[in-house]
């Protein structure tokens, strides 16, 4: 295990032949790391099903979907529109002359990453916030999570196995998280984890004497909403989609949808919540620590004057969560309601008309989603929850579950504050690039001082954009 | 004058309705912009050069400028691909079922905007960041610079009788801009000024309970590097056109070239830059804080041991700043030598060797520019400096002077910090308004919700990414 200024130094050195490899060199370095994590399948899943007990299954479909990533990645290099790359020939303006100027975007140096204590293989060592920043050639300095710590060391392992010397380092311990954030060689950060945790470290980052950018992604309660026409037309299917998606990976996703609006009076929707809460089995939590907070949470909201217990699920032996829904008046929603619950568990809250719910939403913080349930003809509902939604979320979903963020080139996965610390981008889908890169312009350069991308006659072959015409 | 409160709640309340013009709606506004101010051109440049002493060629041409941007963005917003428009159908993957996903980016809410001292037509009321801000949507709120308040004034009422109600806002004093930061209602700053002063700011916007991005351009020392054939063989050229820049609105420029890199031993170099520096006059500087503060340290400069004076123009009477160059070792180079001096004082740091010179250049902060002179046949020197300055700087210019930021689709203006709060974005040029937009996805949506920009059949013509294929 290297400390943090070994890790650190690694990657600065590392960082120039790295962007050197250029996008063909780093495309087919992806597909070689998919290709190693692909190869060590069943000992990470082994491993990583000791360490957090996600199951098999689970853990089987996080590899796929960083491997997916990672190719997905490869396919954003080779085209390489990402780079924005913009020319400027010299001309005669209203100002006077204008210089030959080019623009595109280039790495940022090296970047830490904090594995996340819920996605052992898709936002941790592998992940998206990795695959990300070494698609955009950007050496990355991996804080493991205590979490799953054998899982992190054999996929760095099977990783750094096909990855020049320097270009992935990883660092264990809290103290060392600090340290990495606050190293001057450190130019970005990535991070998945509790709003406290990455509060506190987007504070560092923003605290140094070169602030530098912390791309978190903190807390988010998720709000689905049923009209009334869903709640009378769909309320068993709703019921069920729901508690699937709240209780999927035992409630330990970042898209648990934790608070379900429904009409006051929607008695079906209610007791098919009810039914199907009932149904599903206490399931383990990621660690101890994470158990009993959520139990302590469970307890508080038993206690809670303001709540009813739909239902809970059987709570099963010691270790495991339980799933547990409880019904709020709209009017009621604030103060501790309004923070993320880590875990199976969430809040039915029932809204008298579309006034109060509207109302209730607007005292929600930032969201990484936003969904939504209405029949044909509910115009007037759909527009205004439309309205009131999108300035909250990141992702506005219509007749569908949060949970299962695909990857994709229009994915966003972010959204305000404390969804995430900076709304301006996403850590999942092609776009994620983004967050490594800065921009750079290059005023009557030489033409061998030029990158490929920015060379007359277009050499790199990528979309570009010449004296302001995309093509 | 409204107060902070009333200016951030009209910002509000404009913004659904503002946004809601569309693009093409902004953009007929942009043009109506330029033709109030270019209405009131005569006595904008009259109260303005009253108040700035900037003289009337440079403010007619702040003015030009001011009007061409908003005419750019203009043409950004009818060309649409700043949306990032991009669409994934529903399809079967790797990982299962994709659901239909569309992604752009819409504006962020209401943004403040601090006007600068030394811009008080192009980076003030009106200018690059209300110009980028509305293009993108966003209501502005500007806390107007105390150095300019009546150009500040005449300028928004110009502009506001062409805009929408609450679309821009004006607010005066120190409090007002701490208390604008803070306002819940304000989703983003854009500034331009001293570090002090933007660090202070910035730190405000990063201690919000819900963060906000602070899009500061703060100091920059924009080295200029004349190599051993550049100094032997453009001496006088070199000479006449450094201390041209450095000259240029006496000194008060963010891209002023305050640091010149020359070989040890280039008396030509030397000469003719005594020469140059001798021949300008002594020139009116922006109010008496900065003229002060000039002062004092042109003073601390000729009593600093390390320094020694290769030039200074006549001082003239007590108001006025003039021009001084003194020369410096680079292994000297260090301290507070690291920071912005702001007015016509520069300093020729002279290195001995490559090596010196990259090692000096490794202890500057983030630059806005870096500049190289070299002749034909410099490759290893051209190489090595090109590797060190794109990692600190913004712009890299060749056989140029940095002043003088050209308004383009290409332009870049920012850097690591302390050039900028925010190296991944630029205050000038057609990106620009980037730093006011934020990324949203829409899933399953039903057609009516969706935007006009994500609509099937693409009835906004405008380039869009569509399942992976950019077109």
């Amino acid at each position: 295990m290297a400390d943090v200024d070994q890790a650190a130094d690694a990657a600065v050195a590392a960082a120039a032949s790295f962007e050197a490899m250029g996008r063909a060199g780093r495309a087919g370095l992806l597909d070689d790391v998919a290709e190693a994590l692909e190869a060590e399948r069943e000992s990470l899943v082994d491993v990583a099903d000791r360490e957090t007990r996600l199951g098999g299954t689970r853990l089987n479909g996080e590899l796929t979907r960083t491997c997916f990533q990672l190719r997905l990645f490869g396919d954003v290099l080779r085209e390489g529109s990402y780079v924005d790359a913009v020319i400027d020939h010299a001309a005669d303006t209203p100002m006077g002359p204008r210089p030959d100027l080019r623009r595109m975007l280039v790495p940022v140096g090296p970047v830490a990453v904090f594995g996340a204590s819920n996605f052992p293989l898709a936002f941790s060592v592998p992940g998206g916030d990795t695959a990300s920043a070494l698609a955009a050639g950007c050496p990355v300095v991996v804080k493991a999570h205590p979490s799953h710590p054998e899982t992190s060391r054999r996929a760095f392992e099977a990783m750094r196995a096909v990855l020049p010397d320097g270009v992935l380092g990883l660092v264990e311990g809290y103290e060392a998280g600090a340290e990495l954030v606050n190293h001057r060689a450190i130019k970005a950060v990535g991070f998945t984890g509790s709003t406290a945790g990455g509060r506190a470290l987007f504070d560092l980052a923003a605290s140094r004497p070169d602030p530098i950018p912390f791309f978190g992604e903190l807390g988010s309660l998720n709000p689905l909403i049923v009209t009334a026409g869903a709640a009378a037309e769909r309320a068993d299917e709703i019921a069920d989609g729901y508690v699937g998606s709240m209780t999927l990976g035992n409630g330990q996703f970042c898209t648990k949808p934790g608070l379900l609006f429904a009409p006051v009076g929607s008695e079906g929707l209610r007791s098919a919540l009810a039914d199907a809460v009932s149904k599903v089995s206490a399931g383990p939590m990621l660690n101890g620590s994470i158990r009993d907070a959520y139990q302590a949470e469970v307890t508080r909201r038993r206690n809670d004057a303001r709540l009813t217990l739909v239902a809970a699920a059987e709570p099963g032996p010691a270790d495991l969560g339980a799933p547990a829904l409880f019904a709020v008046a709209a009017a009621d929603l604030a103060g501790e309601l309004l923070e993320e619950c880590f875990g199976p568990s969430a809040l039915l809250v029932e809204y008298r008309d579309l006034d109060e719910l509207l109302s209730a939403l607007g005292r929600l913080g930032g969201q990484l989603t936003a969904s939504v349930h209405a029949v044909d003809g509910e115009h007037e509902e759909i527009g205004r929850l439309h309205e009131e939604l999108r300035l909250i979320a990141g992702r506005l979903i219509f007749g569908g579950y949060p949970t299962g963020v695909a990857v994709a080139w229009a994915m966003h996965h972010g959204g305000p504050f404390p969804a995430t610390t900076n709304f301006g981008h996403t850590s999942v889908g092609a776009t994620a690039v983004r967050r490594w890169l800065r921009p750079i312009c290059y005023q009557n350069a030489p033409h061998a001082v030029l990158p490929e991308e920015l060379r007359d006659g277009n050499p790199a072959r990528i979309p570009r954009r010449v004296d302001g015409v995309l093509g």
